[in-house]
């Protein structure tokens, strides 16, 4: 039976200013997958390391993605998956949407590669909805396109590429939980205008400064009035460890994903160390445990071994 | 005595989606000006054609830019400014900006270019607030720039320059009233971050749009929930007149600054000249006197004769 080995990395929703709209794709921590072909209409799913997932594959985030696959092309075929889960689940960096992106990459390698990017992004996005309830596209689009991707729209789905500027980014994962759901629940659903103009002035400073390989117009851009300012509430220690990480040198940073992680972008790997180190020492000395990752952004997305 | 003319086009703010952030310069219309060093501390503006100026430069949009100027340069000079006004006042295609521009640029010509256009921003600024209230330079920094100019912040001031995608703006002047301080006064302080995060994909699509000079993706983007919505109300016609205009193959437009022009980008100038026939229509029938206006998105901003 065909079969292949997939590594799904992890990704950075959100982006500051690009709140639902842009992504980022990491070059650790990466999920493996192996992935087999199935001459019946069946997806399973298996985690190689223990942790636990649900039976029944349209409730876990590989499965449901695979199981809208077989409906559509309607052939005699399934899927089984194997998951060497190293992004950890909660943490903020995509791991459902490394599962959901890396088991339909997997598929499509499968089937000889008869769907578009967008059309495995769309499959994806089931996945994400048995994570959180919401189909969104910030974490599985980085995922699938690797570099940095901006969701212009949901609904119809319209995801621009853009170029992976030559950044390092370094990302804390403090070990306490943050649940998605909460930290959408604490959010305003009315603005103030005048945070959304400053917003979206930044947001096109973020867009124009990667398009442009402008990394201080990118670091000048990443500012956030609005989600940060509540969310950052939910994680100890995010005002100073911003503040140590940007006197460290960092162009700037904020939450990943609905956190608890957090990332840094910096223009050079040893700023990035600096950032790190800064990073560690709040979290030794709030006596939270962490990982810590340094990668450049990741430009291929998940790629099939 | 040293003289030049300088021509000072009108422009577009606001772009839709890009409220209080985004500029772009016509080529038409356009004032012409003749500015005249003095050697005494004094500033003069006149209208050429009739049009009623306040006598106290610190009370016109070209003298009070000019008399910061001398402020801080601190010579025994002055100006003399002769006004061609074409572009309408309250037209919302910036009158203002292109007398607070002009007078700014043929200065700085005049004393031999010694302020980078960020300073020359910085000056025009002054007229606008004589005309609105507010220091704004989403007019003014297009003006000065040519081109589409994105205004990432005004405190402190960052703008950066983008490039002209090769398109044909529309405009229609239609002889109406809408006062700059009503259009802000009807705006809400409070929006839906749902609406907003549908605006930052936009704005953020627009952007990548213009870098990537992929007019389809402009013309996905040209979309606003938030500003439209409230202020077409003040121009009758408007929504009628944009259905007709993307009918006509228009990429999409719409309010010109705080209107009430009302502008349109097509791929070609036979579109171009279908959407103002359009928009001929629209006002002929509602029985108000119009003015339209077609160019190519001016590159250059300012111009020295």
């Amino acid at each position: 039976m065909k079969s292949c080995t997939v590594y799904a990395p992890g990704t950075v929703a959100n982006l500051v200013c690009g709140f639902d709209i842009l992504g980022l794709c990491l070059s650790s921590p990466t999920d493996k997958m192996e992935v087999k072909l199935l001459n019946e209409r069946k997806i399973i799913v298996k985690s190689a390391d223990g942790y636990p997932l649900p039976e029944d594959p349209a409730l876990n985030t590989a499965g449901a993605p695979l199981l809208e696959i077989i409906k559509d092309i309607n052939e005699n075929i399934g899927f089984e998956v194997l998951i060497y889960k190293n992004i950890k689940p909660g943490s903020g960096v995509g791991s459902s949407a490394a599962s959901a992106a890396g088991a339909v990459v997997a598929a499509n390698h499968l089937l000889g590669n008869r769907f578009s990017k967008e059309q495995q992004i769309q499959y994806a996005m089931f996945g994400e909805k048995v994570a959180s309830g919401v189909k969104h596209a910030d974490n599985v689009a980085p995922c699938i396109y690797g570099g940095i991707t901006l969701i212009r729209s949901i609904n119809p789905l319209d995801i621009i590429p853009l170029p992976a500027p030559d950044l390092y980014v370094t990302v804390v994962h403090p070990q306490i939980e943050v649940r998605t759901a909460d930290a959408r629940a604490i959010l305003k659903h009315q603005i103030e205008l005048k945070n959304a103009i400053k917003q979206w002035g930044n947001i096109a400073g973020l867009v124009a400064g990667i398009l442009k390989n402008d990394v201080e117009l990118i670091g000048r851009s990443l500012e956030d009035h609005i989600i940060e300012p509540i969310r950052s509430q939910l994680i100890p220690g995010f005002a100073e460890l911003k503040q140590n990480c940007l006197s460290a040198g960092a162009l700037g940073g904020g939450i990943s994903g609905s956190g608890p992680s957090i990332f840094m972008l910096s223009k050079t790997e040893e700023t990035a160390i600096k950032v790190e180190a800064e990073m560690q020492k709040i979290y030794t000395n709030l006596q939270v445990d962490y990982h810590t990752y340094i990668s450049k952004i990741n430009k291929q997305g998940c790629t099939i071994e």
